[in-house]
């Protein structure tokens, strides 16, 4: 059986204030359906983060069920679908049960689960076992398992559940989560704080491959047949590197895996450009299309620097200059903002606020608190 | 063919600060289910506000889940949607066209309008026009007719357009709309500001059956086989004498209708109680789980009066003293608050607190504007 996996798709994501809808719909419609065709795909994995959020932009919600449409009712693929800890789990699984029916298989919400999806090819029967990001506590509050306090446990436990009668089978899990050992980037969002959201990947070692979700970096973890598709674009100018696209996965009849990373070709790249802001606006470069972010080495302050840049590259997101010289009250700053936490960085704009009175601790819980809540209320549950 | 047409069902509507989804789960689980099978339905009808706003909550997500599988899947009778002026159409029709093969079909979004759903009986096809609720800019646009700018024109187009090819079949309207001669109530939202949202029901004429929603007093149109199935449940307090239920449709083989209403019970009613105060509390009423407006025809303050009918009636919503004498800087104030427009409204209270200054023209049109823009935000477009 020959399989799609894909993955974090974050469709109506916002990206320095444009959605990247368009962006979206044309690697979709323009790359990833032909593959589809062209390639001879059997089924196709979507291991969450269809949307990122979990009330997703009307114009997005479109665009998934065009596509979803496409893929099954005129390619007849199964598309296997989870939600991640972006979207909205009772959102996306409307219709779940009709749906299924047509080859469109989501799991979502953890009442609606009903076992392993069955798809066959010649050789016999491919147990597809969808497990949807959950927080612990509904997962623990969903199997009345008492015993479930993490993510580790929670998983295991969803993932027995999941595979209930399907032991002799050959099996592909479909899982949204932070495997240790993945590298991460900016853009995905923490599942809990402090790290008690890793998971070890033993878990999946029933299973002949298991598509992950989560990370936007393509990877595998640990072994090859344990893997990370990475997101659909790049969408935070940490990933400027990374490959984006999706992995083809042929699963043999009798169990063994090969698998190969097919790459998308955005319309607009997300690079960074290096040099001084001289260097950037006189260089030859045919693709002034693309989102960039402008860090240059110079020293002294460029005058209007942001409306020169977009003069040559209509679609410039920011304009970094790590090596200025600021000289203010503070003296020179000269400290990484992306390496900084959140604490560190509003203790540092305290500081120069408020000079002579640093944060008290009953000021630092409430801050905490504060922070926890709109990580909250954007996720639509836990980050 | 027997069609039970039902229509705004306002899931997730807000009652006084509670969400009603679970009185609405009541009404379709124990009333609205056994009816499909005990009077052996074979086609359900929505006409539009399926949900109470673009955004519902979860919970009603999934309870229109459940119900749609429930009459598609397990009762196997085909289920025709169509969104109302408090839907979004796009959310709502996700899937629309994977969920028509399993019988569930939803208009929504008139990209995805494809004419008539054709049903058949004996006596050979019925057709049904979907007429989801549109702005008459979104049909010109759709239709590319620069003539479309009213109701009236927007809905005759659209109607044309999707009655093509069924021009000899027996045919059903399916529309969300106010139509000239109806009576409205405290709880429907105007399709737009001074009276252009009204249509002639004429344009009903070659339809054997008209299911309408919008209205939620149950009512019939001019004929009686225009109709208005009335909402789901009561609403508002102004629909307290309303019946609620939905309308039993005989399409008999030559075309002729004949129709009663079926009153559905809910868990708890919406009543208006009268008398005084004392009596109210006094009289004996086996029903105190009701959803109650005590309007109390004491002339002197009754203290605390809220607390102690919610004693008696844990689900008081209100206490209105209309006969209350209030001396204030303003004298006795005893104007009808519902008969009073926003503009009314705001004028005498900025009288009261600004008696040298009457409200300005710029500041009326700077009210208006804000008032729109309130409105559209909460409509998801026009209200």
């Amino acid at each position: 059986m020959r399989i799609l996996h894909t993955a974090d798709w974050h469709l109506g994501k916002m990206f320095y204030g444009d959605y990247l809808t368009d962006e979206q719909e044309y690697v979709l419609k323009e790359q990833f359906l032909p593959l589809l065709k062209d390639e001879g795909i059997e089924a196709v994995v979507l291991s969450g983060d269809v949307y990122d959020r979990s009330l997703p932009p009307a114009a997005a919600v479109e665009l998934f069920d065009e596509i979803a449409t496409k893929v099954t009712a005129e390619l007849h693929i199964p598309f296997l679908v989870i939600s991640g800890n972006h979207d909205s789990a009772s959102r996306l699984s409307f219709g779940s049960a009709l749906l299924a029916r047509q080859g469109l298989y989501i799991a979502g919400d953890l009442d609606k689960l009903t076992g392993p999806v069955i798809l066959r090819d010649d050789a016999g029967p491919v147990a597809f076992v969808l497990l949807p990001y959950a927080e612990p506590a509904d997962v623990r509050h969903f199997l009345s398992d008492e015993t479930i306090h993490d993510h580790q446990k929670a998983l295991e436990a969803l993932c027995a559940f999941q595979s209930r009668g399907c032991d002799d089978m050959r099996a592909v899990c479909v899982s949204h989560v932070f495997a240790s050992g993945g590298v991460s980037s900016d853009s995905e969002r923490p599942l809990s704080i402090g790290g008690t959201d890793m998971i070890d990947s033993a878990v999946f070692d029933r299973f002949q491959y298991t598509a992950l979700g989560h990370l936007h970096g393509p990877q595998q973890v640990g072994r090859p047949e344990v893997r990370y598709a990475g997101s659909l674009l790049k969408y935070s100018f940490s990933e400027a590197t990374q490959k984006k696209g999706a992995v083809l996965v042929d699963l043999a009849d009798n169990g063994q895996v090969s698998s190969r990373f097919i790459s998308f070709t955005p319309r607009h790249d997300v690079r960074i450009l290096k040099g001084s802001f001289h260097d950037i606006m006189e260089r030859e470069d045919d693709r002034t299309g693309d989102y960039v972010l402008a860090r240059i080495d110079d020293t002294e302050p460029v005058l209007d620097g942001m409306a020169r840049l977009r003069k040559k590259y209509p679609n410039a997101m920011a304009l970094e200059s790590p090596r200025r010289r600021i000289s203010d009250h503070a003296g020179d700053r000269d400290f990484n903002i992306r390496g900084t936490t959140e604490e560190e960085l509003f203790s540092s704009f305290a500081g120069a606020m408020r000079p002579e009175q640093p944060l008290s601790e009953k000021e630092t819980d409430c801050l905490h608190q504060l922070w926890d809540a709109l990580r909250k209320e954007e996720g639509g549950g836990i980050l």
